[in-house]
């Protein structure tokens, strides 16, 4: 918890220095919100959890199950009232009960953030800027934002003919991954009924060739353009693209954070434009950790207006797992680098005084409650993780002076003068933290 | 949402600096944990939200009604890997079905803190002193905390020969401020089975006597012991008392911010030393924001290792609403300072690139999306109530420069250069923040 607690605040301030603001709204929602046409695929509608309580009517409340669908609730009945563009976060809990496995749970946090009310380019890019901004933030930096724009699938469908097939290739093509392009291919072929898209080989082949080719970096964009550039959807598609990474570059972003994968298409059948996802290099296998896209229209359910945005949503809890995982959270049981010790004996308000300057001149303290014998106090600093004891026996009482002992390499300054607490503690804090070794 | 994160910001940053640690536990327990013997109140119990999903078993899973329930199962299941003391902080949605009121929610946010496995008087003082903290941290400073140690209450009743009584006495007394000291009279006096304590009207006055007369400052604590100190108990919650006042004092806290008074009960049954609560002067009407108290046994429920513990918890939301109340909720509808303008016709990487350099200095910034009329995007900034608009059109495009443009004042400084950038707009919010009027 105390990493997480550190990725939380940097999300946070990532997102607000953006001019997103925070939004929450409750854990439970109505049941006929969340069941809304279009409001979530049949999976996971099949795995809502009703709530009900005492004198409460059955069916009427339950849990949601993402941060989007009450999102679409509060902008549809306050749109007035906001204006737009309007950029929020939000970062919640959110429950589906789904068999639990690695990386997947039945009570999960988000962290989502959306631009409502825009169409610009601007928008678009400034989302895959977040993402990178709120990653580097916490800590990350081995990580891939993939982009596509959903118009070239689209357009490409078209072309062919195609376009009513668009759901049942956009989940085939969503496997590329995980069944290799011979499955895709499989699946393309195969009929409607078995659950495929009922393509003939031809074109099965060459969407198939579109995923495989059209990945790696923006020099990919001019091939795509000749290839595939003559359907007017296709042609906006890859400019978008193009004016997406010219932005990033002009927010002084690394491109090679950044692919271009032109069979990307993020399920979701409401993805319209933009989609993003982010894996963590070498741990592909947990999926993405951020991802998102442009809609069309938020809160078609809720209100006549259109609404179109652009979003994404960062999955903490599997982020969290992946570096459990990949044994980069740092264990720590304090949030705290300095322990007063309550030496036996001595007069009780010292520590307590002693620690209270420390806070005030910022730096975290604990004072041990007990006067237990010395060792037993230091052992539990030791155990915690603090940095340094701030020790005051009976002689250092009488002196008006404490001992300074190093809890790490068990060096201990003695005899300093309670006049120079707040100093003495800071540059020892600041010495082992360029050793390396601090909190 | 903007204060309340910058509220929960303050309170996430005291307690850590305590050296408590963030633990976060489920929204959803197993109803068997939730409603095992003492763990609420019949009233909390009936208020429960029962949660299921599609194959799940109907009355397994429950909404948890509190933080401390939850803890207690977690501290049972890990104290052993723990060790003690052991300080958690532990910020969360609570849910019970009750009838909304003002300050009253079905969902609402709890701020908690204990210290577990110590009797020490240290940890007593230092729950105060957190509740102290935090609330000053908050920027909230009209407050006053209430201390009793339960052990005085008892000790009375014991030599009165009331022992047994105790439950109707005391939440007879906690009703005090409600009905009045004849209320309270009458309800103690009233029998058994019309809900009273039925006590002797001889014992009645002496109880009421109690919590009317010793009220104040540390000034009654001589006092009430040369009036009522004959019992070990009594000795020893008057003594607690003092050295916890000996100790807040020792941390430099104005000791007129804390009151003591002797007949403060807090209703739950299992607190058995300090008890605390909380009132904001001219907002009493709202109840306490912050209570607490001391408890013998943590997790009897769940382990046969008996937990000691203190703690605290703040209630955020039932806060919120007395600010906004009282006016004091600063209402603002953006987190950052600075609006970057989209003038319509320039390079559209100049905003990116400009707002990049301001997050990069420290300074949260928005670029507005739509290369819309700059007398719209300046409305926006406005209502929106960003301080600063940097504004690049085609001349300044053409001159490297930027107009700043003061949307409080209206004035604007025109032709600044590029490299400026950072210095002048730090600058000029800072002029901002001293004239009073910034954010």
């Amino acid at each position: 918890m105390i990493p997480r607690e550190r990725i939380l605040a940097a999300f946070r301030a990532t997102f607000a220095s953006f001019g997103f603001v925070p939004i929450e709204t409750p854990h439970i929602e109505r049941m006929e919100v969340l069941t809304g046409k279009g409001a979530g695929s049949d999976e996971v509608l099949r795995q809502i959890f009703e709530v009900t309580n005492k004198g409460g009517t059955p069916g009427e409340l339950a849990l949601r199950f993402d941060l989007t669908v009450p999102l679409a609730r509060f902008v549809a009945k306050h749109i007035d009232e906001l204006g737009t563009p309007f950029k929020r976060y939000a970062i919640g809990s959110v429950f589906r009960g789904e068999r639990p496995a690695k990386g997947r749970f039945r009570e999960f946090a988000q962290c989502d953030f959306d631009t409502i009310g825009t169409e610009s380019v601007h928008a678009d890019a400034e989302t895959a800027q977040v993402i990178h901004a709120a990653l580097t933030s916490a800590g990350i930096f081995d990580f891939a934002i993939t982009l596509n724009d959903r118009r070239v699938l689209t357009g490409l469908l078209d072309s062919l003919g195609l376009g009513s097939r668009s759901g049942p290739v956009l989940r085939a093509l969503d496997k590329l991954d995980k069944i290799g392009a011979d499955g895709v291919r499989e699946d393309l072929k195969k009929s409607a009924d078995l659950g495929g898209a009922g393509l003939p080989a031809d074109n099965a082949e060459q969407i198939v060739e579109l995923a495989v080719r059209f990945r790696g970096g923006d020099e990919i964009l001019d091939d795509a353009m000749k290839t595939l550039g003559t359907h007017s959807l296709v042609e906006t598609g890859i400019a978008n693209l193009r004016a997406v990474l010219e932005l990033l570059v002009a927010a002084g972003l690394p491109l090679n954070r950044f692919r271009i994968n032109l069979g990307l298409a993020r399920g979701l059948d409401y993805y319209t434009g933009i989609v993003f996802e982010t894996t963590v290099s070498g741990w592909e296998k947990f999926g993405s950790i951020a991802s998102g896209g442009r809609y069309d229209n938020l809160a078609s359910l809720f209100t006549p207006r259109r609404l179109p945005g652009v979003g994404a949503s960062i999955g903490l809890d599997r982020l969290l797992a992946l570096l459990d995982e990949a044994g980069k959270l740092k264990s720590t049981a304090t949030t705290v680098p300095v322990l007063v010790a309550n030496f036996p004996g001595i007069d009780r308000t010292i520590p307590v005084s002693l620690a209270s300057r420390l806070r005030a001149a910022g730096i975290g303290a604990e004072v041990f409650p007990d006067p237990i014998p010395i060792g037993k106090q230091m052992g539990y600093g030791s155990k915690r993780g603090h940095t340094l004891a701030v020790i005051v026996g009976p002689d250092e009482q009488a002196n008006q002076v404490f001992n300074l002992r190093n809890l790490m390499t068990r060096q201990e300054d003695k005899g300093l003068a309670w006049s120079v607490l707040e100093d003495s503690v800071a540059s020892a804090l600041e010495i082992q933290r360029l050793e390396g070794a601090g909190p």
